[in-house]
């Protein structure tokens, strides 16, 4: 399929069906260049004989020698017609010859850092996936997020955009959006601040990283809560920091534990209102410890108040930064568990002291957030359609919660699993016996459809959970008895 | 304005006008117990004492006990009334007394981390500000972007969302915008890679970050253009590397010079389409040289193609990714230059060994980016609109820089500054006399409303620049003409 050209025994390539011929010689001899091919400096036929030996016209040789003479490929010498430009590298590739070489290409020799060789894969990159198995945890209901609405308030927005919004964006995020963030956690979480402490983030994960590595050198300890939250883990391994593993009770975090075990801790990572995984409050008395402990040590605790605006039952617990008048706390919290996933917005309340470190080092990770969706999600709040949305998730939630403790109390799953004591959230800790390991549970559960995590996995140094994390908000109840029977099986079938 | 109350002297702010009596009365309590002026296991008077004393009704106290018992705050003993909870630690804050030490909050003494401590200035965090004065850098048309076309495609998109476009991320980005960016890239760009080595970003600053930790350790030497662009020196020493200026002149970065100073470089950033800031091409033989010396050192190059869609003059130069056969170039580019400075998305074209170290990098920094905004770029490529945009922005960016050129030609600038060739982009280098040194350029052209980029700060070693960087595509050809009357007027006034 290829021809010949009689100088320099060159090999071209057919032209491609459609391609215009200009176009195909210009990128066969520009890579016969770049191959060594065509030596440098060597001459080139003139335009009419490379036309006669290829069948082309030879405005079509014209029109292929202009870039490779502006591109600075060839060179044209008056009165004796083109060459190869002297001062190209000769043979730059040392690629073998054959007509296959040229996409031939070997991997480049350069390596990763320390850092990037350690990246583990204890925290996965996200994956497009199939979603809404019933059971997966960490997801709102999106079937009621009310859709039609977002995408009213986004087309009238984006249309009245003028050049502020295209063009300026505040690294600390839009100012609306943070003053309507500051005035919803007062109300609602007791959080004590100004707009000027709120910065918007993409969500939590953010939060974390820019914090890890605004506060921890390396060798720093810091406590995690054991069983706990995996992507905190890792964003505090990634600074190769000491994570001390510090057990939950039923009563949340156990300072006393703590103290002893890493008094000197430098961070304390905490998710009091609803612990994560076990769903636990933390007491508080034990708030109180944890405050006074983190003054003393000159620790900052980071309290991840991940989804804790749905609670069911009893008023809820002001937040930790709430009774901290010693400005140790960073209070952070994510709109894409509240709105929906792929929103990526969130938000943190931070100590005064470190309101200008983290914009500066958010600005050097990212700049600033997307401001059109910052907009779209200022009316939401400023229309009142937020407090709307979580007073009726709140609702729906805690009817699908009703629905899966009903299913565990008298329904399937009785007598197979513990369904802990659950006040707030989107999902609950069930607990198994332990002649039913949860990996293997998982592993049963999906063969009949149904997505659980196993509770072990969120173990740090201890080994004695054995459970599943079962999301119920993003299922109807009708979903959730239709799983919980299949769960039901996947349980009895497989022990 | 304090009552004061007989048991323990205790001292109550007013109740605010308007806010509930049960509310007030919980939060004065919930104070005084945790600055410690109610004592832990201490006796409460009775609720209707205490409505006695206060002149509300006993209902109102029987409110504000409730939470309170709830949370902990207070304990109650059959027959015989309430308590402060006796686990409390007692005088937990220390507080002295009087009614303002409440809100007096001391500020915590925990510190950064060495990195955050050295978070410098270079790199100032993006703040609103005031936009749009002529000659204004790095924006583009604002006034010319289809901002109602853009609403509609994000109305139609928001509203069609289903669960999967409003649940499912994708670390590496959403699957159809990562193929109409390599179907693209491969046109304009003459990039050669497959989709999966496409990533969506936030934009060329997350990339330099995210490439900076994956592929620099303290110490490692990289190539810097000098002068150079100051995000991606905060990026390189953000991770302490050891940045070597390379002298950039009219043929682009000098290849030789960067072999003499750092042969065993780890990386090499560079910007070989449109200079920044000096607006040259690096030349065909430089670009092989480079290719041929990252090869063997075993080194990166970060192709930052930050403007480069927009040329004006002769056929663009392919990327230095389309030279590469050894797969050491990380290609980076942004639609916030294209499109519009705060949608925040952007793509890196990836050599495939480092596709994976990346998309886990970035789900450890933000997870995914944000999908609805993806997907109504997605929409904009495919229907046509992106390249209808970019071919009418060439136009208008043509057409304002002319009016620039003429200004320096035969206008007032006459004389005055001399424009560098410029083949594309957005902002043209103009560099003057000694006489007139930029950094009071900078000041004198402020005083008259027009904004300047002093050439000088982007020097890393060298001394020898002294110019302007000049917006030309944010302004119209009559707003460019008013803008360089009043630059004259502050170059004539002030020297």
């Amino acid at each position: 399929m290829s021809k010949k050209a009689p100088f320099n025994e060159l090999v071209f390539r057919p032209a491609e069906a459609g391609k215009p011929l200009a176009a195909w010689l210009y990128e066969e001899l520009r890579a016969a260049i770049l191959d060594g091919r065509l030596k440098a400096s060597s001459r080139l036929p003139s335009t009419r004989q490379l036309a006669l030996q290829h069948g082309i016209a030879r405005g079509t040789v014209i029109a292929a020698f202009g870039p490779l003479l502006e591109e600075g490929y060839l060179e044209s010498r008056q009165g004796s017609g083109s060459y190869v430009a002297a001062n190209l590298p000769d043979r730059f590739f040392n690629a073998p010859s054959g007509p296959s070489r040229r996409t031939a290409a070997t991997q480049s020799e350069a390596g990763l850092s320390r850092w990037g060789g350690k990246l583990s894969a204890t925290f996965p990159p996200r994956a497009s996936k199939e979603l809404g198995l019933p059971f997966e945890a960490n997801l709102p209901a999106m079937d009621l997020f009310p859709i039609a609405l977002w995408g009213r308030l986004a087309g009238r927005r984006i249309r009245q955009a003028g050049r502020r919004l295209l063009g300026e964006g505040d690294s600390a995020g839009y100012r609306p959006l943070r003053e309507a963030v500051a005035d919803h956690l007062g109300v609602a979480r007791g959080v004590k601040c100004t707009a000027d402490q709120v910065v918007i983030v993409s969500g939590t994960q953010q939060t974390l990283q820019l914090v890890a590595r605004l506060v921890l050198d390396p060798g720093d300890r810091v406590w995690m809560e054991d069983p706990g939250y995996i992507g905190a883990l890792a964003a505090f391994k990634a600074e190769a920091a000491q994570v001390v593993p510090v057990p939950v009770d039923e009563q949340g975090l156990d300072v006393a534990a703590g103290q002893r075990l890493a008094p000197r801790a430098k961070l304390a990572y905490i998710t009091p209102a609803h612990q994560f995984p076990l769903g636990v409050s933390l007491s508080l008395e034990r708030r109180l410890a944890l405050l006074r402990w983190a003054q003393k040590a000159k620790a900052w605790i980071f309290e991840d108040d991940y989804d804790s605006e749905y609670r069911f039952s009893g008023k809820p617990l002001p937040s930790l930064q709430s009774l901290d008048s010693s400005q140790c706390v960073i209070f952070a919290g994510s709109f894409n568990k509240m709105l929906f996933p792929t929103l990526r917005l969130g938000y943190v309340v931070l100590p005064p002291k470190l309101v200008q470190p983290f914009i500066h080092a958010r600005s050097m990770m990212d700049r600033f957030p997307p401001v059109l969706d910052q907009a779209v999600l200022a009316d939401f709040f400023i229309e009142g359609h937020f407090g709307q949305h979580i007073r009726r998730m709140r609702e729906a939630y805690a009817e699908r919660l009703a629905a899966l403790l009903e299913t565990a109390e008298s329904g399937p799953l009785a007598g197979l699993l513990d369904i802990a004591y659950i006040q707030a959230g989107m999902q609950a800790a069930a607990f198994l016996p332990a002649t039913l390991p949860d990996m293997k549970v998982m592993t049963a559960a999906a063969a009949q459809g149904v997505e659980v995590l196993p509770l072990s996995v969120f173990q740090i140094g201890r080994t004695d959970i054995n459970g599943l994390l079962l999301g119920f908000a993003n299922a109807t109840p009708a979903a959730i008895r239709k799983a919980a029977a299949r769960l039901a099986k996947a349980l009895g079938r497989s022990f």
